[in-house]
């Protein structure tokens, strides 16, 4: 941010009276525009033990698999987010959408959100922000070869999970809240 | 948004190439200042049943009792910035945090987080954002003077869970996800 958007003045950062930021304030017009971390919802779509990838066809990470999920946008809730990423990226619905992790990335000033659900059936195929879109079963997951840290860890924990919920027969997923540090992401 | 803020050119308001929705662009230095939700994160925090609250010395709802929760920063974790919040407006240290609400307020482009702790201590005060922090017994919240509708709805969900839990002892509360929409608010 070099000029205050709402006066086209230069830009100066400074911590302003009563806080204790640096933030970027116009010194003309005395607009303070303060940053804030961004949500990136999505969803764990799976099909009889199966967990639904899209390989990545846009930077960053092309190529490599993801689950469906994108910047939350102003006037959406979380879980319609989560459901317009999931039909963007794999033309795919998914149902009773529940809260699985909520992942704080700091160095990054994100939240990752993602939901698991049920695919409401198997008519997905690519959108245009993937190459491939297919179903996993755990063994054939590409783990060396995953997009990013938050989609990794939301795996890993999911086939823990259903394992524990089989032998339980409780049917019902934990929600996880962590965070990644640079350190977790420099160490995949 | 009126100028550009990396070349103090006029915005326009148009649909990007490969996009769908109307963003803020500069187009004569081709950026897109893409806008999303903010998080407010905050705590629940409770000490023998009875729940901490903070009566607001600033607008927003001057005078109105509020949980303590305010704009996650970036650099910060969601439970750094429920917890940096409590400090702030109450002087409080909160521990065992388990997230308890998120609800999505998209009117106002805003999800609220709340995380449930105890009270490490009793050493609470007013923090520069408070008139006044007390602690509240179930029958004595002031629901006709909560500060939002986010908090009214953690509180009426907490109680009623707290009254389940005690019944099947079983000491953990859910995580709830749900939306505000504008017809909420105005019914409160």
């Amino acid at each position: 941010m070099k000029f205050c958007s709402e006066c086209a003045q230069p830009i100066s950062q400074i911590i302003p009276e009563g806080d204790n930021r640096v933030r970027y304030v116009c010194l003309s017009c005395d607009t303070i525009h303060y940053q804030n971390p961004r949500i990136v919802a999505g969803t764990l779509p799976t099909h009889e033990g199966r967990v639904l990838l899209c390989k990545r066809a846009i930077e960053p990470r092309k190529g490599y698999w993801t689950l469906p999920a994108g910047f939350m946008e102003n006037g959406e809730t979380t879980e319609q987010g989560a459901l317009r990423e999931t039909v963007e990226e794999a033309n795919a619905r998914v149902i009773g959408l529940q809260l699985y992790t909520m992942i704080a990335v700091p160095h990054i000033n994100q939240v990752h959100i993602f939901f698991h659900g049920e695919l409401a059936d198997l008519d997905f195929s690519c959108g245009i922000e993937s190459l491939e879109v297919k179903l996993f079963e755990e063994s054939d997951i590409p783990w060396k070869n995953l997009a990013f840290p938050t989609v990794s860890s939301t795996l890993r924990r999911y086939f823990v999970d259903r394992e524990t919920d089989i032998n339980n027969s409780k049917n019902i997923l934990p929600t996880h809240v962590f965070d990644i540090s640079i350190q977790d992401k420099l160490k995949l």
